[in-house]
């Protein structure tokens, strides 16, 4: 059973460095993926629909006669929505809703609504918030076709008044999914083009004839649409480029073994890189759950999965408390923190770096994938040391806006001149001075 | 005169393409810098201080025999700051104190407490806001050395409340620049290193024995300086990798047209790329702004950076009216938008994207540069599209908070199942489901 997963324990010397190594994940940069996605690109840029339509009907084997024709109709988006079973179609509208309901507090309690101060000499000082005006949501085709993805991605741009939301899905063989047309119908997608890969990407971040530019593009995707976002990058905004998923246990023991075995195994079926981490003060507790690993992996469909995961990137780790757990835990910095434990608040106060807390045995991370509220787009690989899951805010932006007063620039001016001659720059100084009472026109 | 500036018109039929042509600006991938910047990163990574010394010494004709000895002490910044002209402390002290204001308004106003709600069931969602732990300050050395630069990037990671800022600022022959740590005395920076280039940001990113790796690196470099920071993206955070700065004015025409013709002056001196553009519907006003810079042009020191950069890249455009210049600058998205007019907050309600707006005849640009208080930090080349100015925000970070009651857990369980069966993904639905009453452990 050693072989199922890694087992550490934080007291012994090398700890640190075997922590690390199975940290360790190297993005790899296939250099002909790199070469293929900036062809296209560039294609795209030069050709436009023409581009776009070529390599959609090579790549996804469609026989398509125009970029027009493959726009879905809002009508299709809807009979698809009117398709599903009930309980299906009130499982995601009742996620919608609670998406909404999340990021509307988040719009409201982010400063949305900007600022503005008169200082005593009349000067205003400032910041106005404003939506993007147009963003592209690019949706994988096949396998990883994730409705959960498309209310997501598309809600908090929605919340943000963000005017148009362009949403690209390839359909490889001209087969739709109906569960993402359903989703893209209650999340207010306004246009949906049946196109994928860089080609899409490309589209939308320089716009042809039929597909409007947009100013960023959010969305998960494949190798080819990863290395194209970062080479759209600076033209339109993206979001983050995802590494694998990531969840981190912290358990002191007193929630069911099977449970946490379960949420385990959740992060771990994403795919063979996704990396499932258990901390526990208590070895016989760790013993309990590696058992509910044996028993429980049998019974999962992608047990292969599960198992290439949990055996290459998985670890159950002895730690010596609860607080060395959160010091581990905030050196890992995880996409996703479990505190499965009574009180949980008190160690959630000592964590500083995660991508979502889900606290309480019966927060599993699951729930907050779905329907709690709050994103599922979240920091990978230690990027919760710096950056936030996807939100409201990464579809608006800010602008300063400074109103000088003829007295605040008597002030300001000779304090901003000083600095420039110090900086050798004349011309902002004399700017400067030119507004003095003293030292204007000439 | 008509070579010193572009003149367009509105009304032409060949508008757009014109302005377009104007707006383009590639920024070139020099192959040779970036795989320079490659190999220098690859070798910091591998072989940590040794490799910052021999890079240090070689590219900045150094002669120091470890890291170590390229930390400066406290006393040596705050001795630069003691050795300032009174004039020229006093307005370094009052522009840190303004900007520090600001950005203290802006902390308070932005959301930075995060927040927390409770559900009828007891389910509690919310959003936690932390600042990051440590922060690296990349500052040009030569000619580039601003210390307004070192205000504007280090006092919001402080307000933010960022524990450790690290400073680094190459020296190149040993010279120091006192305004640079004068600044960096006042901006409350924590250590200083004197190295630069691809060196000092791979020093930064990854850490070496004696330099401490840092969770996101801000402040502007040369190419080499740009193309590392945009390789170590993901296992730091950056901040965007600017363009040549901007200047758009709009005016009413009721400005001193010396006034405006200095403020583009004020842009075009930066350096032959800057881009500085007037929109006014007064045809003679524009002919007012031209003899202003043909008579002031000959008394500037940079006159030959000003003519070049005008010439190339700056343009007088006569508009139909106002309301079309607002809407012409919403389409250029400029750095810097200055509404030199009567009732400037008119027009600046129709600004959608702009980096930052300097509203009214007082407000020059250079007043927002160094002492207005917001940060001088802003997006260009478009990207105020979906961009913002550097700011207390990006130097922190949220995580989401979910804390899902035993009877929260009932219903959310169920809708969880249900999609995660709908998307294959077992796992997630059995993890929800254990927790339901009546499909817990077995």
């Amino acid at each position: 059973m050693a072989s199922l997963i890694t087992r550490l324990n934080s007291g012994e010397p090398d700890f640190l460095q075997r922590l690390h190594a199975l940290l360790a994940f190297e993005a790899t940069e296939d250099e002909a993926i790199e070469r293929a996605a900036a062809q296209i690109l560039a294609s795209v840029r030069t050709q436009g629909d023409a581009a776009v339509l070529e390599a959609t009907n090579r790549f996804d084997r469609m026989q398509a006669d125009s970029v027009a024709s493959l726009e879905l109709a809002q009508s299709e988006m809807q009979a698809a929505l009117d398709s599903l079973a009930p309980e299906r179609r009130a499982a995601l509208e009742s996620a919608a809703a609670r998406v909404r309901a999340y990021h509307e507090r988040q719009k409201a309690e982010c400063g949305s609504d900007g600022f503005m101060y008169t200082e005593a000499d009349g000067t205003r000082l400032g910041q106005k918030v404003t939506p993007l005006d147009r963003v592209g949501i690019y949706v994988p085709g096949g396998k990883a076709a994730y409705p959960s993805s498309v209310l997501m991605n598309a809600i908090p741009a929605k919340v943000a008044g963000v005017k148009e939301i362009i949403m690209v899905v390839p359909t490889p063989d001209g087969v739709k999914n109906p569960l993402v047309l359903a989703a893209a119908a209650i999340a207010g997608v306004d246009r949906v083009f049946t196109i994928g890969g860089a080609q899409a990407v490309g589209a939308l971040a320089y716009g042809t004839d039929t597909i409007p530019q947009v100013d960023k593009i959010v969305g998960p995707g494949n190798a080819y649409v990863a290395a194209a976002k970062r080479r759209v990058f600076g033209t339109v905004g993206i979001d983050m480029i995802a590494g694998p998923s990531e969840i981190l246990v912290i358990c002191d023991g007193t929630t069911p073994p099977d449970w946490v075995a379960m949420d385990l195994f959740s992060q771990a079926e994403h795919d063979e890189l996704a990396q499932s981490i258990l901390l526990c003060p208590d070895n016989e507790y760790l013993d309990a759950v590696l058992q509910s690993i044996a028993r429980l992996l049998p019974q999962m469909p992608r047990q292969d999965v599960i198992r290439t995961s949990l055996a290459n990137r998985g670890a159950l780790i002895k730690v010596r408390d609860m607080d060395e757990a959160c010091e581990i835990a905030n050196r890992i910095a995880p996409e996703h923190l479990e505190i499965s434990a009574e009180n949980p608040d008190v160690w959630a106060d000592k964590i500083r770096h995660a991508g979502a807390m889900f606290l309480g045995r019966f927060t599993s991370e699951s729930l907050g994938d779905y329907c709690a509220g709050p994103n599922h787009v979240l920091p990978t690989s230690r990027t919760a040391r710096f950056s936030s899951p996807l939100g409201v805010y990464d579809f608006q932006k800010r602008s300063s806006v400074i109103y000088v007063s003829e007295q605040g620039a008597q002030k300001l001016g000779k304090v901003a001149a000083e600095l420039a001659y110090g900086e050798g720059l004349q011309a902002h100084a004399r700017s400067a001075e030119m507004r003095l009472k003293d030292g204007g026109e000439a």
